[in-house]
């Protein structure tokens, strides 16, 4: 497929994400409306992503467990907002073993409830507080419009579930895991992301307060990257999550939940690909490095493919993802070209000339062309690499820094934010009523992203109804 | 929990199991009949067992995915063996966003159906040959007698499908990966394992040909630990997997699937566990040392416990799992039962007494009372605990081994086999015909494990038909 142009970003971007997930082998659709297979490339972009974020974790006294997919109907409808929230989005088995069941079962959408009951039984002291439990999983959601990794009726992601003796534990616990996406998403994935507070209409069902980490996409739009849901004690009432205080008193927990998904991978391809395919961060990438040989004949062929292996060897040893593209019957233009839609951040290039002189040519993704290729010597190699993909880590982030800032306006007229959210954010004083927020959506399709939580204190007025503001928001329309 | 005992194996195999999953917090029962929660201790126990696993199918080529749960029901009806193995069992969605569906959806009870679909679509040509695919998840199977981690509606697991050109390298593919199982079980897990063939009978439902590990339990019943099958070209004729040659034929693809699950964590458990409780293998088990100062007043104690943690820093530099024990108002005595319960290896015990010496006092899961306690110096205790470590990892294996030589019979009679099932295996000539493994089933409950890959050639006459019979079975009673 690599033989068929991508349709360019400013032709049609959405055409250009299908495409490029499909060619690039990340997803493919299932053949349930909606499911989406997440193929070797992509789970492999997901396990670094995984293993990163587990990492961060575990550091902070997370542990890992796992609760079953299959919840009771009832569960759902035990705490009120909850129930609203995600009634209409069920799959509902009403069969099991042949048989009809007596209640039906619910495919977790999201794993409050059933934890919500485990801990109610788990948690009985004050000494067994925290609780401070992640699960690896998926959940499935029925939506109706759905996008490879944007929106799928099953997705892949985690979601964290903590117990607490107080709000301010609880609180400390919600931005903490913020904190660590915020600091995953520029660290990790390069992507500039804004953390904010969600207004009460955009927050989570069954959260006191909903924080989110907000990305741009490369046609301006949000997207919505990682929350994380002070949940009061909303459902501690619920579920009866208690636990008796140091003084023999009876008292609710307070519990938090936060998530990252799949979805970030469409923050990736969104944030850094261009019309050529996926660009992806070097820390992430399931491969880093890939080594193309190139031959006229059998002799020059034997010779640079066994000094290729010997290369992919000694990069691996050097603590690089590395592959050979070994494939048989396609020239070296197919291969760098295919290597370059699918986001490998560098490649080298291994011909009998470079052997001779004891070098090889790298070439970077995030610079095509000229610009990018440069020789290096084989000697000293992988430190070479190594400074390299450092450089095309930063300097992605730094990119995608610099689009989202000349895309957001400091929008002080409804105008202006009408305008500044045709192709990106609009950042603007907001009263904080909902009355205004729904009717900025409904002129202008933009919501209300965020209330960063990084702005200068001050007063304003409200870019909509002009009255008196404290705060401002982040204007953008979503995926 | 840690203060009521347990039962002995001896009284109750069968709540001493089941009251120890609960107590070691490795497992509790879900809201929803037959499911399980895995908690913090069990899932840690099964990321190790994961970690090892995947290093292996990686280190062999395989490549992770992810495929939807859920699948059309039509899809299981289109190999009529599967169809018949696996209708009885299905949990069936029949709702998806409050309206019924056109065609029901099943929750995969296993893969191969919507992996068929898939890979019928990915591969054209033999250079799309081989397919190499694993996949971490869960899957849903509507079972009537249920028993936390052996036997559960939704299990963990890992589930291999690769599709090949020819029939010799997908019965090479089944067979490797069946030793990958088996070094997996004894190198890791401590737990020796007969690799062997099923029976017609016993064969996963659309395979040409089942090969299984079994394990002896510390009840003499046998445990079927890990399975690979050679689907032959089965569910390539029904999904139409195809790929040209190079000749430009059009051929079906040889498939073969292999899984390993939750289901292991229980072999563990029976394998080595002691009337104490739990007896983890050092390579798995979630903490390989669990220190705990002893003190006796408050100056005794800051001492000790900045020791301890001093100590675990240590430990953990050195590579290994380690944990301190500052629990408040729990006395040392509680500490080392709770521990030895949880199955931890080492305990290293630390008070001002060992301090004084720079010394510490080690003791062994796996040598109960004082045989298994001696002191160790300070200065090199990395080096000592890491031979203890490892000196313990061999002696589960060694010990479990000789448990099942203990009660395995060489028996030639039929006799000989009814009395060698009800405590252990009989290993005996068997003819081969489904007649005399239904009968063997129904009078002894005994049924055929596998014919074992390793058996000296040899003629004999059948256990129980006395007829001429070539190879021998393991027969013996099945969790």
């Amino acid at each position: 497929m690599a033989d068929m142009k991508l349709p360019s970003r400013s032709e049609d971007y959405n055409e250009w994400y299908n495409q490029l997930v499909l060619r690039a082998e990340m997803a493919d659709y299932a053949p349930v409306r909606g499911c989406m297979i997440v193929r070797p490339y992509g789970w492999a972009l997901w396990e670094n992503i995984t293993a990163t974020l587990d990492r961060r974790f575990k550091a902070t006294g997370h542990l890992n467990a796992a609760f079953p997919l299959l919840i009771p109907k009832s569960f759902i409808e035990k705490e009120s907002s909850h129930v609203a929230g995600f009634s209409p989005e069920l799959a509902v088995v009403t069969i099991g073993g042949g048989e009809k069941l007596e209640e039906p079962l619910v495919i977790r959408p999201t794993s409050e409830t059933i934890i919500g009951h485990a801990y109610a039984k788990w948690i009985q002291s004050y000494r067994d507080l925290p609780v401070l439990i992640n699960q690896w999983n998926s959940v499935v959601r029925w939506e109706l419009r759905t996008k490879l990794f944007l929106r799928t009726l099953e997705f892949f992601w985690q979601e964290g579930h903590t117990a607490h003796a107080t709000l301010e534990e609880a609180e400390f616990e919600t931005r903490q895991m913020l904190d660590i996406y915020t600091d995953f998403a520029m660290n990790e994935a390069a992507v500039p992301v804004i953390p904010g507070r969600k207004s009460a209409s955009e927050r989570f069902a069954g959260a006191d307060q909903t924080y989110s980490i907000e990305a741009m996409m490369g046609d301006g739009k949000a997207l919505q990257a990682g929350t994380s849901h002070n949940l009061g004690q909303n459902f501690a009432k619920a579920f009866e999550i208690r636990y008796l205080d140091k003084g023999g008193v009876l008292q609710h927990c307070w519990t938090t939940s936060w998530g990252l998904s799949t979805r970030f991978i469409g923050a990736i391809i969104m944030v850094h690909g261009d019309d050529q395919g996926l660009v992806l961060p070097p820390k992430l990438a399931p491969y880093q490095i890939v080594i193309v040989p190139i031959f006229k004949n059998d002799e020059e062929k034997s010779q640079t493919i066994e000094a290729a292996r010997k290369l992919k060897t000694d990069m691996i040893a050097g603590g690089f993802r590395a592959i050979v593209d070994e494939r048989e019957g396609q020239s070296p233009g197919f291969k760098f070209n295919d290597w370059e839609m699918r986001g490998v951040p560098l490649r080298i290039e291994l011909g009998p000339k470079d052997l001779a002189k004891q070098s090889v040519m790298l070439a970077r993704r995030d610079k095509p062309g000229r610009e990018g290729k440069a020789p290096a010597a084989l000697a000293g190699l992988a430190e070479t690499v190594g400074k390299l993909l450092g450089d095309i880590q930063a300097s992605l982030y730094m990119k995608a820094l610099a689009f989202r800032d000349a895309h957001t306006a400091d929008a002080k007229t409804y105008d202006d934010l009408k305008g500044a959210v045709e192709t990106g954010f609009a950042f603007s004083y907001w009263c904080g009523s909902a009355e205004c927020e729904a009717k900025i959506k409904e002129e202008t399709k933009a919501t209300m992203r965020c209330i960063p939580l990084d702005q200068q204190a001050g007063d304003g007025v409200c870019v909509h109804c002009g009255k008196p503001a404290k705060e401002k928001g982040i204007f953008g329309r979503a995926y």
